[in-house]
């Protein structure tokens, strides 16, 4: 249950008012705002003359239920804002890993190049094997603050896991919690305490409610710009590297109020797909995708099979526009 | 293995080696052609000098396989052309279940108003509980006929087991193998038999190896006509009722000449995420579209939750035309 | 709901009262029964001066259910009998598919060395590739029967597709419906107008709530000799062939009156594990085992490298009684 | 690849073969060995005249492969040790969450009663919403630890993210990497540079292969005492909690060195199975069992339905060892 107290509320009967309750304590909007476990099914009669307004919930999807809050939040993803009532579907791309400074710069300047606003690239891979490649780390957020000063792009990367969290708030602008720690309270309560916005990557064996649950540490935390990526759920079939869940999209569209970005490249795991199924993404009015590119897929260090060359994502990306149009949406 | 026998071999000839190899033997453009298991990997001499031409495949999808006939098989679907160069999208429609005479007409009558060129409904329901309605059987397909014969639809029933596969195709013009039914070879090999297009379900627990190995059951019987319609995998998320596999969809379109039908109804199992889905499927340019449509979904005897009323439909309807033509193909 | 007609309730009677509720009619004991849908929460009006029991169900595992029937049937496969209070776990071995005279009586006679009771082995292999082998149908049946006559064993065979299923049950003692046809109601309705008992096996997609609605078929349809045989569902585990459900097979044993037989064979898919696995089904007290063996596996036509030879067949079994005993079970 | 370096090579002749070969470089009976990546397949020209003894792998499963060292390792795990020619099967049992020092001393002195040697419970509970018991975190490690001190019980915490590893290595015996948290990198560097026991659960959406790939990170790091825990799989199966992978459990028995645990509680979610489960999994002939026992399982504060009260697993332990007898183990 979500329960606004009334403005006049201190923050000592708040939190007096929090324990009480076995309630997280949110400041909002200058108020103070209590969470409370979903299994309350009604306010309780020491809260009953604090209570400016409450909201039942059924389940422990609150802050991103659409009961609660009815259209799709607005968040600024760098220059491109999505969400609310502005119909974009923001681009984003760029190689599977940092790899040197010429290969980043050849991603940013293809970005340059077609419009697109946002840079994506991992420097803590979340490798499955301690023999594989495992990314820059600090060097290659250096390289990615370098592009978002020389180009003006918005960058993003992945942490991997709670030690670096701290370098990746301090050098990127948007954070994203991969599919592998996206259980990770050390890392989803950091990002709680900031207000750059956080992409959560649904992690392949997480049910929806447990996918929307994460972000609540995130809302419930202080921060309220969460976005969520689908990017392919492990089922039986393994003729491609993951399921894209679209059925999943539909409903979060349906239930949350969480803007919803895809990403084709790592649920097909194959460059012949991606196209098809990025066209798809974007049929479904979402806000946003997620597409690999490396200027030479062949040799790329990591997830070579799923990047597009520059020219297949230059098709790609032209080929977008006619399909948002006709949802009423737009590429930026 | 699949070989092209020379023109002038017997037909006696042909059965005499295809025994010898193991092989189906199929009759073909004037022809003879065996098929031998995937196994064998080069033309054994003693059919050198029968051989004209031979494609060698890595597993049994075969005549299925892009490698044997690079482009999509063109089908008729009643009045609608799809696969091969005609970029078509054939939509159908139309209840779950065959309910009564004017419930069929009513959605008979819905098609008509929008160019709809094919009906769908079952008769023979696959209940997995034999204390729900289990489908009007006979007279269920005498009311198809009849619509046929009355608005000059094409009609397209389920055949639940091989008890009425008869039945099932002398009354309709193409006949649906479903998703539980579709390792069936009572039913495959009556459907090889015929001429009429065969459109065959994927399993929700079916591999993509095995969906198509299916179709060869159908292929090698002699019938060329066959289209795949994915329907939804069963996976670990249960808050929609199955999960639509678009990234198998996009390798089958790689790796397959058989035209792809996609049915989001049965995929999502509720009304509220089907436009969306509809919408993402046209926008994959495939060659058609189920959606389930009932005049008064609440009151339906069977999928109560996931079929559209007639507005719903009319609005979704009209929304493909965009998105189809964003993809050069075209809604018929 | 299950309604137990007064006794002296006439045919007549009944079946009006069965169409008047929806429900299917059963005759048992000496009197009538109506299973209704589990939708019906309580006796109707109409129906409250003939009924003299009911059993209310939350769901449609009716007649399978604890709560209707509180111990586990006895059945009797062959000269083994199982359920109720025998604490018997019956072996069932035998190849993958009848090959040969020679290579089934091989087998027979393993069983008669071991005192083994039941033989099993496939004449209509569900091959999912018409290029495989597909079994000796009618002749390998015929060679079943023989070894009937010639040792006094029991055998089963599986059921493929309803084509069949009459020359099925007139040849063997036990009728297998297979893991991919055990939808199929021509083929379960058959099985409910028999007595012969009937081994379900679960499909590798299916539910245990469906799974057990296939037995209600059955039983619903007058033949109460049901026995539920778990082999593995599908999850996206590949080094093993299928993932032995045994958290299913205790949901089974608390909440259905059904006998359960497990297949570790099909399960494993290899014939490493099988031995560790069948010790470890034995150790949950189950029914009934069903083992793959063949004189010759390297060689076998279908399922090559899970079935055991003879001496690793011997070996397990001999370590099975121990297992068994720590239970308070016995090998039958 | 795994190249044990000749004894007399240098610390610094390694690091710089290691850094030549993109080898990690582990420290090992007094001698150097390189691990490569396992694309590698033959001991390139520059490292033969250093190379002692080589292993080919054909995957990144290396230490931890039965080609490398083809007995299953020993690992004390308080008093109790397991693996190698033990036969020893340890029980390990406590509640879900630390709650207070009442609660874990009564499970505590359950374990002396029984002769249990190892306690559990969690500290830092990896709950997937932010609104639930989230654990007692260090004051339920120091409870641990007076268990320890006062009962000479070995203890094992689950670790949930990299903010607290270091506390849990300082109170713990045997550090447990939970299921959602063994991609975790930090996590498992920080278990590799230690030597106490780790015990690695799979995820519940995770590959055997990488289950055993987490493995590598900690044994390449130079901790040789990694023990394996399986705890359920998801799949579309929502009856039971998880799906306990008894055929996984065979193959990494057949293919890896790695002790193996087995935690049916966590599977099953419910304590009427557990009981018939855990005789299962003793009769593979297992390393281990985790069990989650409770003073009174209604007022759990996480888990409730799972947990066995102390009767409940007397009867369970008192029943294993007939078990354990029959496959040729003993409980310890």
């Amino acid at each position: 249950m979500i329960i606004h107290l009334k403005n006049e509320t201190s923050k000592e009967k708040a939190n007096e008012l929090g324990v009480q309750s076995q309630s997280i304590v949110l400041h909002q909007n200058n108020a103070y705002v209590l969470i409370t476990p979903s299994s309350l099914k009604e306010v309780p009669d020491y809260l009953q003359s604090y209570t400016e307004q409450s909201f039942y919930m059924d389940s422990d999807m609150q802050l991103s239920s659409k009961k609660y809050m009815p259209t799709t939040r607005n968040i600024q993803l760098g220059d491109a804002l999505i969400g609310g009532s502005t119909k974009n579907t923001v681009m984003i791309t760029g190689p599977c890993s940092v790899e040197s400074e010429e290969q980043i710069t050849a991603c940013a300047e293809l970005c340059i190049e077609l419009g697109v606003k946002v840079l994506r690239a991992g420097c803590y891979k979340p490798r499955t094997s301690p023999y594989s490649f495992q990314g820059m780390g600090l060097e290659g957020l250096q390289l990615l603050a370098r592009m978002r000063e020389k180009y003006g792009l918005a960058v993003i990367t992945e942490v991997r896991d709670a030690t670096h969290i701290d370098e990746v708030i301090e050098y990127t602008d948007i954070i994203q919690v991969g599919a592998k720690a996206m259980y990770d309270q050390g890392i989803l309560r950091k990002c709680g305490a900031i207000q750059k916005p956080v992409l959560i990557k649904r992690g392949f064996g997480t049910t929806l409610q447990e996918f929307v649950q994460a972000s609540e540490f995130v809302l419930s935390g202080g921060n309220p710009n969460v976005v969520l990526c689908e990017r392919g759920i492990r089922t039986f079939e393994t003729k491609t590297r993951f399921t894209l869940d679209l059925c999943g999209v539909a409903y979060l569209k349906e239930y949350t109020n969480l803007p919803i970005i895809l990403d084709p490249s790592h649920a097909m795991g194959y460059a012949y797909g991606i196209a098809d199924l990025t066209r798809a993404c974007t049929a479904m009015g979402i806000d946003g995708l997620l597409i690999e590119t490396h200027p030479n897929p062949k040799v790329a260090k990591s997830d070579a099979a799923q990047q597009l060359n520059f020219e297949e994502f230059r098709n790609l990306y032209r080929s977008l526009e006619p399909v948002a149009k006709a949802v009423g949406h737009q590429i930026v």
